[in-house]
């Protein structure tokens, strides 16, 4: 059910990942399969009856939303409690600048680095909370979050399941962290883009429904591999905020399009059957890295994978600073560790979403990168 | 060339303009005709090819303008000058926080509500210029803008050609903005999205050809009648101006949509035959319009409309307050003139892009209120 993407076809496709020639991509979070056939045909309607003008006021996107959080995750969300924005990333900003008082904002690293800018584009100090890379645990550090609600910040972004980490927060975890957002009067925005990838093992919590003043920002778009589509959703419980979100000007809440709406509707509400065969084969995937890992590149240290399809990889122990820019040279892109947490050294993120042969493309550039110490010349 | 969809295929594809049953929509900017073919067969293959990913760097919708540039207005832009956006509004928001100082902003009034907007958010003053009604002349108060940048100002939002005055500058007219501009050193950001739709009779003159420190934003968005594609330009001539504006990080810059590269590269350079046949069509609903008003409501003034789509209708002599309101009652959504200018009364915005049947349903239906006096009861 899950359809390959030949290289020809996926270049075709997916400009950006593919755009360096000779390259086997594994950086930017793109999936190189086709995408689930009820999308395909409802855009290629809209297209047909010449349904691009201006996303209309009152669309299926929320209800279809509900829906999918009662399936997959057992959660009742109002089917009024979505507002339609453009983007995941804008949607931040939207929430922060309409929602969130001025003021310091908590950012957990790494990240995915538009959260930073999204806060900094608002006029607001980043408060980052860094991961040891040495710790087993990939959870949220709720002592370090209380130190910072304690010295002022009121806001703090979420990302849950977690990108790079791969790390699906538990129960436990996010209601930690909901009781000191009640304790400091703070507000969480929380990025869900990932949850439907949750992967066999763990299990997804909606963290709206641990804290009623959270901002949920998510968008099929991830799970569905169609960005192009543009449209997101804030979901946001208290009538109050969704009618300050609703008023925001055209200029600030970013447009999403009718397509997303169709889209979107169609990805949430009809394409279970699809997303059961992705999971599946992410899973698969991720088994198959775990043996190429063990067999190529003992040394690197992945995090569990709980969920998305993109790799945390610590590759210190091969002693290369950079290992994206060594495996660039040896014809594979990944996503350089320091760009979600600056001035880290010796992690990147890799993007498993692709044919069982291009991952070991991947894996064997890799290999061949750091065995080479990362000088970029082939070994002598 | 041009197709007309009928009622029940404009409901289906322009769900806001069309939101209300029972009722002719001339309100928001859309137009009930079906799109160019070459958009629709390539938005199709790319839909069905999987091209639902991130937009790539570098792409041919710049070259694909400037040939359109070239074409049409005789006017030779580099192709390398466009930076890709997601829209105008957040087009002209990303020039202002990016390219413009802070301090006041000119908006000549009226002017398409976002306008306002846009300069709000980036937190700056609005100096409207407002047009006189009673003036025959539409153009812009050089008088008064020279005043406003004596006063402080260093950025003005330009309209060219004008929404909703539908009037077209003139090159003197532009020159002697320039010529303040300079003297100021005040930066143009001039919206053209209009500019294909100038209509036989008048010159379009892009504003950057004569001032070349200024902001071109545009789309093919609205000539070619798909906001759902997300695609917009900012085009300046500046590389440094341009680096600034391709650094912005991805919250503030609006991101645009593949399926906008895609369908935007196709609309600047294989729709000639349809855009020509559009304002041949256009200026026929014109000519229409005219002879509508001058059987129906001859006490209507409409400015001349040299291009767009949407008329501008002085209905004073009426003396009903919000004819917009009174036609709603009589079944015919218009745009208020309120909207475009705060205070003013008695002015509408009429969108005269549909079926000539529907035009005059559209002015019969605003005869009927006004001589109902705006009451909205049926006359006994």
């Amino acid at each position: 059910m899950i359809r390959d993407l030949t290289d020809d076809e996926a270049r075709a496709a997916l400009p950006l990942k593919w755009e360096l020639p000779d390259v086997v991509p594994a950086w930017v979070a793109e999936m190189d399969y086709a995408q689930a056939e009820p999308i395909t045909e409802a855009l290629v309607d809209a297209v047909r009856r010449g349904a691009l003008g201006y996303p209309p006021h009152g669309d299926d996107l929320g209800a279809a939303f509900s829906g999918f959080a009662a399936r997959h995750w057992g959660w009742d969300v109002p089917a009024g409690a979505s507002v339609a924005t453009g983007g995941v990333v804008s949607g931040i900003r939207l929430a922060l600048e309409v929602l969130c008082p001025p003021g310091p904002v908590v950012v957990p690293m790494p990240c995915y680095p538009p959260f930073v800018h999204a806060v900094e584009v608002t006029g607001r100090e980043v408060v980052p909370i860094e991961l040891d890379p040495e710790s087993d645990d990939a959870g949220l550090d709720l002592a370090a979050v209380s130190r910072a609600f304690a010295a002022g910040a009121r806001t703090l972004l979420l990302c849950n399941p977690h990108n790079p980490l791969g790390h699906v927060p538990s129960r436990g975890e996010l209601a930690g962290l909901a009781a000191l957002a009640r304790e400091y009067d703070a507000r969480v925005i929380t990025d869900e883009i990932h949850a439907p990838l949750t992967l066999p093992g763990a299990t997804f919590t909606p963290y709206l429904s641990l804290d009623d003043r959270a901002v949920l920002v998510t968008s099929p778009s991830k799970a569905f591999n169609m960005p192009a589509t543009h449209g997101a959703q804030l979901v946001v419980l208290d009538p109050a905020d969704r009618a300050r979100l609703e008023a925001a000007p055209i200029p600030a809440q970013n447009t999403w399009s009718s397509l997303g709406v169709v889209a979107g509707t169609v990805a949430w509400r009809d394409c279970d059957d699809w997303l059961a065969a992705l999971v599946e084969r992410l899973a698969e995937q991720r088994a198959l890295l775990a043996e190429l890992l063990a067999d190529r590149l003992p040394k690197a240290r992945m995090r569990p994978l709980e969920a998305t399809y993109l790799a945390w990889l610590d590759l210190r122990a091969y002693g290369v600073d950079d290992p994206a820019a060594a495996a660039l040279a040896h014809g594979v892109r990944l996503a350089p560790g320091q760009d979600y947490q600056p001035g880290l050294t010796g992690h990147v993120r890799l993007n498993l979403a692709t044919s069982a042969d291009r991952l070991e493309r991947i894996v064997e550039g890799l290999r061949t990168a750091l065995d080479d110490g990362g000088s970029g010349a082939p070994r002598g």
